[in-house]
């Protein structure tokens, strides 16, 4: 994947940067050696690396404001960071950029159990947002599979979902309110702690936008009541297709599970042997679970299972226990780590029409043939959110791009049937060249034109989303119109 | 409330504008006869009015592209029109602009069951959504009350709501794709039949927008599966501060009802002259409705009636039949006509937190003495979307800006305790000068510099949304820029 060219301009002024950015940062919160630099050198798309110039850490959105001032004034390009979890690429640094990473912002600014958010500074990672409300009997609903880690910041720059986002929404739907810093330092507050926030829906456009637009030091997250209960089923069936119709009755059928997940066998067998969840050996493995009072689970699964029972199973198991069910989860939440032991893998994550399933399996399994590198499948299957993983040999030379090639076909076949380049993961630089077989001139231009408001002199999050010529080109006129 | 002087030399270029616009649509489908350009002089808020110059009724995508491309390049301002339906007056007219009328726009493109979709026309009415889709089993959820005649391009302007949002969302969260007209005659797509959309979300920006960035033409909805059965339980109260507590308990419980409905004595009385719904008289009336199957729905008003009884209700009435269900909801979605059979009134249209209802209903009370105005309160109460109707006599000089006063009062409370100026109606003419009290002048600035991107000459619906004063000076510094 090709990088810009780094200014040297601005690699020859890295003193008087660092200087400046030390005036308005404690010193430990600017790192400008190399060999610590290195840390931020790539995000969880390793096959990618680039130390950035400096990183800095703030702990205030007043600081983010003074550091991007600064970076605005120098013309340096900044690229926000979360916890570097993007398997995109998003975070993936320029050699002449300022890393601004949110790790130190992960205080818990306010809760409201009667209006039901909390208002948390950004780098607070995905899981104890939940931590910080279970006790009162609340939790934040989107959840990642690298939730343990994942910051709020990247999931609001990648509007990230999860397992349990079939019935709660992605980020989006979940995200109430937003601080948000631009380019200029200029401090915006978008949405609010209440439904139906004023104004042009600002919010919206900056949740997704993959840091491009802006910096998020804080956001108000809608919290939901716990469930009663939830219980989850095992269907085992003896082909991806049949699963993959499966699923797509039950969306047919209007019940509303909060997930359905999809595993093939490759990846069944990497995570039984890691986590020991009793999944049963088969071609395809959903996991459907519902939740609500035991009546309703009940009533709930009863109709889920008559739809299954259609597709002649080869096992229908429902969880018996609490433990069942965490081992079941566990099984399907180490999937990517599970396959990672055994191969190299690239993840992909394009979404589809539901009723495209079985269809898109299809294809898949006979592009796997085609390019002769093996698939395992795992992803959500009620919102048509893909995740397939293509394994490939990182030792082997040219297996890489053999792998990166396959990936676009199997991207523009999403495309091809009415879905989208990508669910959750962002665009990054992993497909930043396939957004012109998603959208046309005109579409693309529209896009670009939102950036030029928010973000005039394109410095946030350069060489991202957009293919690199367009945006190289792009900044040169605005850089030459500021 | 005072509108912008119209352009002389637009005035003056009357017949050649005539003209230029029969070249591109049918004869009948331009409407420049002082006669009849009198029928598009205002919106439902019939306080204000102004013939525009003309009114154009496209009927598709390039002739309404045909339409813009000639009115930018003669600098001409287009108010785009739904229904009329605009409470807010956002469909009203200046004398040197042309209505672009979308209701000849009005059918269905395509239908998908399998995936849950409907693609329209943006003229077709609400209702006649559902009606596309009903024998089916099949509904649209948005359910303005205006439903029977207001149009799905004025719901996406203003992202409606309605009394069933509760549990399905407004517009933005049941709109999927639209393909939208800017201001140059450019047609852009955002969005798409499916789930997760790439790109930045310009569909959220264009949703809720109140016409000012581009033309919506067709829009793809999502449609859901009509739940297996409903039942609406009415609760009386001894005064509305009880039963906005009620209301709160609800919220805070985790419960979701589809719908909260909130009444007070004004409105009761006159509802139930008109609709014989059976209300009981007393001082606050719920209407709470949760929908399943038999199952789910008694155990749902089981938890509900139980709430409700720690408030030492009046009454408490399950609804018994499908016939007295209807009743039920006749009674409410026909306030605003019952009202006005008996006052003129101003409907408000603010959102509160659900846990300030009580406090704000109180000092709604304290403002009605201190201005001399009844109001009569009847609203979505479940997602905190108040409509306090003001009455007072529009023969009586001085009594409409009285009104007037006082609606701004009540909007500046909602505002203060952290909610918002408009709901689902908009800000149109009617709440423009608001703004500055919801809106610091960086986050103004926001939005404006977005809608500079989508019409840069700042022609589209003008006068609106942006106190007067702000978006005349934007207008004339785009206009010389151009």
């Amino acid at each position: 994947m090709q990088m810009p060219e780094p200014n040297t301009s601005i690699l020859a002024s890295k003193n008087r940067i660092v200087a400046r950015l030390q005036e308005v940062l404690p010193k430990a919160a600017v790192i400008s050696e190399e060999s610590e630099t290195r840390a931020y050198e790539c995000d969880a798309l390793t096959a990618y690396r680039c130390p950035p110039l400096v990183a800095v850490l703030p702990s205030t959105t007043q600081e983010v404001s003074a550091v991007l001032r600064i970076c605005h004034e120098e013309g340096v390009p900044v690229v926000p960071r979360g916890s570097g979890t993007s398997l995109a690429g998003g975070a993936l640094p320029t050699a002449d950029c300022v890393i601004l990473g949110v790790a130190r912002m992960n205080a818990v600014l306010e809760t409201d159990y009667d209006n039901r958010f909390i208002r948390v500074q950004s780098g607070r990672t995905n899981l104890s947002v939940t931590g910080a409300v279970e006790e009162n009997g609340f939790f934040y609903a989107p959840d990642p599979s690298s939730q343990l880690a994942c910051a709020i910041a990247g999931n609001i720059a990648m509007n990230s979902g999860g397992a349990h986002c079939l019935k709660y929404g992605v980020t989006t739907n979940n995200l109430l309110g937003a601080t948000v810093v631009l380019m200029d330092g200029t401090v915006v507050d978008m949405g609010g702690a209440y439904l139906d926030a004023g104004g042009l829906d600002l919010l919206g456009v900056i949740c997704g936008s993959e840091g491009q637009l802006g910096v998020v030091t804080e956001a108000t997250l809608r919290i939901l009541p716990k469930p009663e209960g939830a219980r989850p089923v095992l269907m085992g069936f003896a082909s991806n297709e049949v699963a993959g119709e499966c699923v797509s009755d039950i969306i047919k059928a209007g019940v509303l599970p909060v997930a359905i997940e999809f595993m093939d066998r490759p990846c069944i067998e990497a995570c039984e042997a890691f986590a020991h969840a009793g999944y049963p050996m088969c071609e395809a493995l959903l996991i459907v679970e519902v939740e609500g009072s035991p009546a309703e689970i009940d009533e709930q699964l009863a109709l889920i299972l008559e739809i299954a029972r259609r597709h002649d199973p080869v096992e229908l198991r429902e969880s018996q226990s609490e433990d069942e069910s965490a081992r079941i989860w566990l099984g399907r939440k180490s999937a990517f780590g599970a396959m990672g032991q055994i191969n190299d893998y690239m993840c992909l994550d394009g979404t589809i029409p539901v009723t495209s399933l079985p269809l898109v399996l299809r294809r898949i399994g006979e592009l796997s043939k085609q390019y002769g590198l093996g698939v395992a499948n795992v992803f959500h299957a009620g919102d048509g959110n893909m995740h397939p993983l293509i394994l490939f040999d990182a030792n082997k030379p040219g297996d890489l791009e053999l792998c990166e090639a396959m990936g676009a076909d199997i991207l523009r076949l999403c495309v091809e049937v009415g879905g989208c380049l990508t669910g959750e993961h962002g665009v990054g630089i992993e497909k930043r060249d396939l957004m012109v077989d998603q959208f046309d001139p005109v579409d693309m231009e529209a896009q670009m034109a939102v950036k030029d408001v928010f973000d005039p002199a394109w410095l946030l999050n350069p060489a991202k989303v957009f293919p690199l010529a367009s945006s190289e080109a792009r900044r040169a006129t605005r850089m030459a119109a500021e």
